[in-house]
């Protein structure tokens, strides 16, 4: 969007974009810079090992509490907190009560990453 | 930093990044994902005129009320909201109190762009 547009001069409102998406495990595109998106998702419960062998992945807290685990260990990230998982490292996303979060990371990095299975969400759906 | 070190399984906690970072104007890198750099600081009063001609940039506000403004309008932007400005884009930055900032980009962009001149920071700087 070019700077002429009267639509260009809005925030995203996170709150405002969270009300809209009740699904949990369904990452929604809310900006994108460069080649990266910004994605929120809501999560709840254990998701499935899995690594991105071409690229890091920022996890970005704005409620609750995230557990990461890795095979040697766990960071748990609250709110106003952010953790990096470098690629190519296995990592399980959990979740004991629900998140919300916003995921950094390049445009077409799928959420399963290398693991796949039926907990592949949609890419580059926005909201 | 690897996995196998006890250091890995650390969040970056931005409230703990802001206590050790007094000044304004000063950003310093919290982290990095890929050849990107997550950067805090603090603004306050006005900044200059500048444009960053080869990339995008991300001010997410963690608190307080930031506005942008553009040759052609401008965006006001509160805690929990993000802004992309395109890069290309000439922009000043301007916080009528306190405000505390991530801002995304490249590894390398300085916060001045192309104007340059004494409000340039040192650039790579991390807390």
């Amino acid at each position: 969007m070019q700077s002429d547009s009267p639509d260009f001069f809005r925030p995203i409102r996170l709150k405002e974009k969270f009300d809209r998406l009740a699904e949990t495990w369904q990452p929604r595109v809310v900006a994108e810079m460069n080649d990266y998106q910004f994605k929120i998702v809501r999560l709840e419960g254990d998701f499935v090992w899995h690594t991105h062998p071409e690229t890091d992945e920022t996890f970005f807290v704005l409620d609750g509490e995230l557990r990461i685990d890795f095979r040697a260990g766990s960071v748990t990230i609250g709110a106003d907190e952010m953790f990096v998982v470098p690629k190519g490292t296995e990592h399980k996303p959990f979740a004991e009560r629900e998140v919300k979060l916003l995921l950094i990371e390049p445009r077409g990095v799928a959420n399963t990453g290398d693991a796949g299975g039926e907990r592949t969400a949609q890419n580059d759906l926005w909201i």
